[in-house]
């Protein structure tokens, strides 16, 4: 395949990107939960982009945008998200999304491409009411009980009372349609520094890790922190940073090369400054691509707090409360996006899991998906500091075009 | 000095702290905050007891009782507080009201005693609404501004509205009358295990101990749980863990012999399961009764927090919020209590300082103080299971009742 032909319009793609950021903008990111009126506003912008790229634009019952192509030959789905966490950052989610409306123009005008890209933005990728609600309601996985229960996390809205002020209450959920897809792309900035400290222009998604999360508690005894003596005393807490410290010095010699792991809260019952905590909770997460590391892993967390409790003098229990298998990316999208990035970004990609969770691991259920990332400055994500050089920008979506290229002519 | 003059009634010491433990009874506890109806009831229980003491009763306006004897001689104050801690034991608080009645029951009826025992009831010794406010209303350190500003910790409701529930408002607060008492003396339950475990019958309180307390933040660096490499992070949870463990290796090299300090607790910044803390904060609180050895463990601290932040990759800073002197005991009341202790105890009394805080403090700052402490079962307190065998709370007012007619005739 030539390298000349069509390709990505980067001025294009970065004045669409500063579009989406001037809706919602704040400080040089954007503050944009879902089913707010920036997100209202950006959805609809979407919408009425679509047709430039020859598609049908709708948005269904749950706030998924999608653009159907009429064009003879295999469909390729593309998007990503265009909500954002509170005050986070421009990129993250709209970036896939303008990458695939990018594709979407410069390919089904094509006569010489047969098929087309087809669009969607995936509501609530970010989790404001739920779990990758958009694409896990495209993929069957969502029921309207549990649209019935959601809440936003922030505010405590219902999120039939959203839906209705977005209006699109009663309106039907789009769902897969079997057969009709070759797959699903999906670009991303990395949220880490591994593409930008090896100066690399593009990250090939081999899967996206699994995420395993356990409720690990201390049962102690509470007591007066005046009057109990240092040699009678259960403290949970003391018990807890014990544990803590002993994980970051055993899990190295048992993970694997990619394997992270976080404590992300702790919480001492009561809690009070003169209470010796009778109790402690920590909730720790694990990921990774490979469930053989997860066992081992798990099995050595279970083997510490045995050991712990043994010790005394306060008991360890693991609970496992998230499962996540890893999603396997597709084999033939990853070589596709390896070949675009050697013919149009010199080569400089590398093969890597992402660590962060996407809709693609949702798509991933139903057809072949693949990803692509391109380099995120500081490795920042999440805070409206997150950015990626607009020669990256370009890059990237010109490796995403002719990635796009490859797949549907494959 | 004889014994065998008369003595406490160890029976109508046992009926009355029974009485009051059936007004807010909860489980064998009692759920008797400050100003709720069960509180009200007690005051007006206390008032109800006092002239068979010989004593003029009044509730002041901040609810302190008082009970005043126009005997000839010297006058001995005596008591401690009648709330409770949310759901609490029985003991903590009415076991020295109790004493002191029975002291001046006992004692202000008898014309071979020179002088007489006054009752106090403080009011709210167990901080709902403020600190030891009863007791430090009496010795003058209560402005107008805090009443009007106080509120209770648990529901928030404002004091001058509790205390006009009370039918309070606009009394007069009644405060310490210089020269009037010849000293306080308070017993309470140990909350602690010290004395059960040697077979004790009673303490004798050398000093109630000061507490130092300190803020201790840890600042890392807020990243996505996914994406960033374990080699890059700054977990500023995981630096609090190291900082615990590193206090309970270092301290006991440092501290005294009866030092105890606690981390009562922590917090992480944002606190989310998938966000690596950027911040984390810690309540860490030493208590002891010698400020040389506050001093080096202070110095210790600010020491492990300066070369953990040389180590990094987090920053810690450790900030003193709070400064408690310690409160040194009468040594002629000391030994009041330790010689009734052998005339009446079999002198099975040990010395040692209090842990936790007390009224006893506050008057200590305008007149000699002293403190009998009795036996905790398990050292439990703050906690419904709360006890004390009834052996040791009748010894305990006998030994009480005879350091009162001791250092009365002193």
């Amino acid at each position: 395949m030539p390298d000349t032909q069509t390709n990505a319009n980067g001025e294009r793609v970065l004045a669409d990107l500063n579009a989406l950021r001037a809706i919602g903008a704040y400080k040089t990111g954007v503050h944009k939960p879902t089913f707010s009126e920036p997100h209202r506003q950006s959805l609809d912008w979407l919408v009425q982009k679509l047709p430039d790229a020859g598609l049908s634009a709708t948005i269904d019952g749950i706030g998924n945008v999608l653009g159907t192509s009429t064009k003879a030959g295999p469909k390729l789905l593309a998007g990503s998200h265009l909500e954002s966490q509170n005050y986070a950052g421009w990129l993250d989610g709209p970036l896939g999304v303008i990458y695939a409306l990018e594709a979407a123009r410069v390919l089904n005008a094509d006569p010489s491409v047969k098929g087309a890209v087809e669009v969607a933005a995936w509501c609530d990728e970010e989790g404001h009411f739920g779990s990758f609600l958009g694409s896990r309601s495209y993929v069957g996985q969502v029921t309207e009980a549990e649209i019935d229960a959601a809440r936003d996390r922030t505010g405590g809205r219902a999120m039939r009372d959203a839906l209705a002020e977005m209006g699109l209450s009663g309106r039907a959920r789009v769902a897969v349609e079997p057969g009709r897809h070759v797959g699903y792309l999906e670009a991303h900035i990395e949220q880490g520094d591994t593409l930008e400290s090896s100066h690399l222009a593009v990250g090939v998604v081999t899967s996206i890790v699994g995420i395993w999360q356990y409720r690990i508690n201390f049962s102690g005894e509470q007591n007066h922190a005046g009057t109990t003596r240092m040699a009678v005393r259960k403290d949970a807490g003391l018990a807890l940073a014990k544990f803590c410290v002993a994980i970051d010095e055993r899990f190295p010699d048992t993970c694997g090369p990619r394997t992270v792991w976080t404590t992300g809260r702790i919480t001492l019952e009561p809690g009070a400054p003169s209470i010796i905590p009778g109790g402690a909770e920590m909730l720790f997460q694990i990921r990774d691509d490979n469930p053989a590391v997860i066992a081992r892993l798990e099995e050595l967390l279970r083997t510490m707090a045995d050991e712990a409790s043994a010790k005394g003098p306060c008991t360890v229990s693991v609970e496992k409360i998230r499962t996540g298998a890893p999603a396997m990316m597709n084999a033939g999208f990853q070589d596709a996006i390896e070949a675009a990035s050697k013919a149009v970004a010199g080569g400089r990609s590398i093969r890597m899991p992402s660590g962060a969770g996407h809709d693609a691991q949702m798509l991933a259920t139903v057809m072949p998906a693949g990803m692509l990332f391109v380099p995120s400055i500081g490795g920042i994500s999440h805070h409206w500091t997150e950015n990626t050089a607009d020669v990256d920008i370009v890059t990237g979506a010109q490796v995403f075009v002719d990635a796009c290229r490859r797949i549907l002519s494959a």
